[in-house]
């Protein structure tokens, strides 16, 4: 698996890094950050938060703007985040921002042309960590977050893998994606019309029959533009209490759907991570 | 004097928010960021520290990137960034990121066609405090800090008046413009090539015959790419040690020119900027 290197920024005593590489699972070039936090510098193993972005974000918006790189040295955690979805030329797009490049929804997609290259779901949770752990100062000790779309699949992910993650946190979650706009307009085609193959991709549903547990944190903004008709945390609420699977849900007043919000209480994401990454 | 309010932000209990407005002295509209932190939703009136960006930034860049919001929100002290130049149709540009829109040096321009609109240096003495002082819960206790282009601007402002600043700090300033390229190219468009009128906006000469103080705090990555041609830190170290001038250099390693560098360093900028506001 070779890898390419573009940019490197020290930061907080650690290192902020970007690379590229030729993904078999996506079928097309991708690219991810990484934050190395400074005990690798010191020949440190140190365990791994994957961090899934929203719409329209890439490998960058994380490290740009949620000022989690602070918390993290202290923390001694590596933070790896991917793209948003497979890219490039070839690589089969629509017009909106909600379906497409940019908008993977971390499912394997299965129906034509998606198919081909939207694999997201794969790609997260097994060539991506194999090639991280391959590559650097890491230990096999996962977590697991993210934001939007991207906290969607964080849950999904923790969700349907309870052994190969310790804990999940998302901000701002798609946590009903069967029932809201974005989802279905997704779902429908990536996955195709037939409603009970999206139900593996759905963090309610999957939650609503967990029996085995991740200890599970969100975070949601009450005023965030979209918490009604497109988050719908409530469905996660009642989920969690139906099977009794471990969920914290903060509300926060006054708070939207943007990265001051995240940037606001990636703190406490990070030491909730770390709580059981350390363990 | 009339404010429109563009985007609002809930960040680390306090505000993020964005204005434009028409500017008198620059002869166009305007856009600014202001960070409100907690306190002045309960009535207090805080201290304000101005940033000033570097080249080709924009009033967003530090509220996105710095990560300023979560100390500034501790210790009580506003935050405004302006927009680094007029900008706008009519507004004189150049080709290069270097000259014009985006790159207007802080300087009161006396050469046309820069002179109809690129007056900086007023802009950000006066009419922006008063703005801010008549239209925000801050008091008229200010500081001053940038980088880079804004690091210049930044000292620039608070040699020249020691009365109006109670301390200053820079990120990687350019710190003796008469004798750099990205200086000796600004000055002379818009300045002229008369080099005696370009002493007043240079760091190290006004830092070298001071006599009044404004305590001084520099940090200059080591591993900054425009180190050597650009930013001659050692020549404003050179003019404190001749006229005495308080100022603390920090060389940080492997640290480069971006906005990491000031995330990772700008909780000591905020710390040394609120003990000499708050005394």
């Amino acid at each position: 698996m070779s890898l390419e290197n573009t940019t490197v920024n020290k930061s907080f005593d650690g290192w902020t890094k970007h690379f590229v590489h030729r993904s078999t699972t996506l079928n097309c070039d991708m690219r991810f950050a990484i934050y190395l936090p400074p005990q690798t510098d010191k020949g440190q193993r140190v365990p791994v938060l994957y961090w899934l972005s929203g719409l329209t974000c890439t490998d960058e918006n994380f490290m740009h703007k949620a000022g989690a790189q602070r918390t993290a040295a202290a923390l001694g955690i590596a933070i790896v985040a991917p793209d948003t979805s497979p890219r490039g030329e070839g690589v089969a797009d629509a017009d909106g921002y909600d379906l497409g490049q940019g908008a993977g929804f971390y499912v394997n997609a299965t129906q034509a042309p998606w198919d081909r290259h939207y694999r997201m779901y794969d790609y997260v949770l097994t060539e991506l960590p194999q090639l991280v752990e391959a590559s650097f100062p890491v230990s096999d000790k996962r977590s697991i977050a993210g934001h939007s779309m991207g906290g969607h699949g964080a849950l999904v992910l923790a969700l349907r893998n309870p052994d190969r993650f310790r804990s999940v946190s998302a901000f701002s979650p798609i946590s009903n994606p069967v029932d809201c706009p974005w989802g279905e307009k997704a779902f429908a085609a990536y996955l195709g019309k037939d409603t009970r193959a999206w139900a593996d991709y759905d963090a309610s549903m999957l939650m609503r029959k967990a029996t085995a547990f991740v200890p599970a944190l969100v975070d949601q903004g009450k005023a965030d533009e979209f918490l009604e008709k497109q988050l719908r945390p409530e469905a996660l609420e009642m989920a969690a209490r139906s099977s009794g699977h471990p969920l914290t849900i903060n509300y926060r007043d006054g708070y939207d759907h943007s990265y001051y919000f995240i940037a606001s209480f990636i703190d406490d994401h990070l030491r909730f991570h770390s709580q059981h990454l350390t363990g």
